[in-house]
C-alpha cells in the first residue's frame, strides 16, 4: 500500500503586503531503512510509492543481487519504515564493498569510477545496441513530461522513464534523483523486462550516480532536459553511453558517443 | 588549491534540424573520500572548491568535532581525491553511530529523526532568537541569487547564503546540495564566527537533509525559492525553525514558526 506523495500544509502567506492563512500542498519524505539478514544495510529518503521496486532496484544497482530469485523474502513495515530481505544465499563479501571507495590502479582503465560497487555492477554497453533518431529523442522527452503532469503542482520530484525505440514504457517519479531510476530497475527485475535496447529519459541533471543507474539498468542512451557533470561524460565515454542533455524546444546536445543519432 | 568548477566539453548540436559541433561548459564533480585516523569514512561527490571547509562542515554536521581545534590535522590530496583527517583525540563511539537508524521509542518525542547522529547534533533554535520582516526576507533572497550570478551559465548548482539582519554573509556553491550547506558550516567553525542570530539562503528545494543541515549550524531561519518536503516541515517544528519557501517576487510561503516573522 502506497503512502501520498503530498499532503495539505497549513502555511502563512505573504501577498500584497500582507500575512494570510492558506492550505497548501506539500511533498512527503519517507525514510526506508533496508535490512539485509536482519543487518541495518542502507537508509533511503525517498517518496513511498513503488517501495519494492525500489528496494529491489537498490540491491540490484549496489551488486547484492541479480535477479529477483535471489531474495527469500521482501517485508515492508511502512509505519516504522523498515524493508526486511533476506538473500536465498547468505553473502558477507558483497556487503562489505558497499561504499567503500574505489582507487583505480596506474595502469589507466576505469580511474573514473568512486566506489568499488560500482566498478564491479556497471555494464559497457555495445554500440549499435541502440539507434535513434533526433526526431525521437524529442518524442520521448515530450512524453516523460506529458507522463509527470500529475506531480507538478508541488514541484521539485524527479521523473525517470525507461522507453525503446517506439515510446515510454514506463515512469517513475521520486524526490531522491537515483531512487527514480531504482523503482524502474526493480520493476524491471520483478516483471522479467528485458533490458536490451532501452532508453532512459529523466527530468533533472545527469550525475555520475544517474549515468552509473542507467549503466547498471544496461541503457545505452540516456535523455535529459538539464545538463550533466563532467564525471558522468567521462564515465559515459568509458562505458559506451550516449548522453544527451539540454532537450529543449527542437534542440538538444549530444555529449558523448553521438554515433547512435542517425 | 581549488580545481575548476566548469570545463570545455566539445558537443554535438541538434538545432535547425542538423547536427554540428560546438564547445559547451559542463559543471565538474569530484569525489572526496575523507579518511579518519586512517580509516575510511565517507565519500562525498562534490564541487572541488572550499574542500576544507567542506571536510570541517561534514565531520562537525555528522558530530564527530566541535570545533577546529578537535582536529589535530587535515590534509587533502587533490590528484587522489582524498581527505586524511588526524583527531585531536581519538573516538571511535561517534563513527558506529553514522548514518544508523533512528527508531523513537513510543513516548513520542523527536520520532521525526532517521539517523542517530542527527538526534544527537540537531540543536532547537530557540524562539525569539531571530526576528526579520518580509522585506528583508525578500532582500536577503535577492542577494543570494545576485551573489550566484557567476554560476548561472552551467545551471544546476546549489547556493546557500550565511546572512545576518543585514543581509548576506558568506555564500557558497556546490553541485551537492548539502555540501554547500556543510561549507559554510566549516568556514564559521574555522574562522570562530558565532552562529548566533543567523539565517541561511538556500536557492534549492529545503529537504529534511537540508533542514537538519540549518539546524545543525544553529540559524533560526531557512529561506528558499523553492519548497520544502513534509518531513522537513515536521523537524521543523520540533527544532523551532522557521521555514519560508517559495520566495519569488514579492510573495513568500511561512510553513513553520510564523512568530519570527514581524
Amino acid at each position: 500500500m502506497d503512502k501520498p506523495v503530498t499532503v495539505v500544509w497549513q502555511i502563512t502567506k505573504y501577498i500584497g503586503g500582507e500575512l494570510q492563512q492558506q492550505d497548501d500542498e506539500v511533498v512527503t519524505e519517507f525514510p526506508l531503512t533496508i535490512k539485509l539478514d536482519r543487518e541495518e544495510f542502507a537508509t533511503i529518503v525517498c517518496t513511498p510509492t513503488d517501495l519494492e521496486d525500489l528496494v529491489i532496484g537498490f540491491l540490484a544497482s549496489e551488486g547484492i543481487i541479480r535477479s529477483a530469485s535471489e531474495l527469500r523474502s521482501l517485508n515492508i513495515d511502512d509505519s516504522r519504515g523498515i524493508a526486511e530481505v533476506e538473500l536465498a544465499i547468505k553473502q558477507n563479501t558483497a556487503k562489505d564493498w558497499v561504499n567503500k571507495r574505489f582507487i583505480g590502479s596506474c595502469c589507466g582503465k576505469s580511474r573514473q569510477f568512486y566506489f568499488h560497487n560500482d566498478a564491479r555492477t556497471a555494464k559497457t554497453i555495445p554500440l549499435g545496441n541502440t539507434i535513434i533518431t533526433a526526431l525521437q529523442c524529442l518524442e520521448l522527452m515530450r512524453q516523460l513530461q506529458h507522463a509527470s503532469l500529475e506531480f507538478q503542482s508541488t514541484g521539485g520530484v524527479h521523473n525517470a522513464a525507461l522507453c525503446d525505440m517506439e515510446g515510454v514504457l514506463i515512469t517513475r517519479t521520486d524526490i531522491g534523483r537515483h531512487n527514480a531510476l531504482d523503482k524502474i530497475y526493480g520493476y524491471c527485475i520483478r516483471n522479467h523486462i528485458p533490458l536490451k535496447g532501452k532508453i532512459i529519459a529523466f527530468s533533472g541533471r545527469i550525475s555520475s550516480e544517474v549515468l552509473l543507474k542507467t549503466a547498471k539498468i544496461g541503457a545505452g542512451i540516456i535523455l535529459s532536459k538539464s545538463a550533466p557533470t563532467q564525471l558522468a561524460l567521462q564515465l559515459a565515454e568509458e562505458l559506451g553511453i550516449t548522453v544527451i542533455g539540454f532537450i529543449r524546444g527542437q534542440t538538444f546536445n549530444v555529449y558523448t558517443h553521438p554515433e547512435r543519432i542517425k
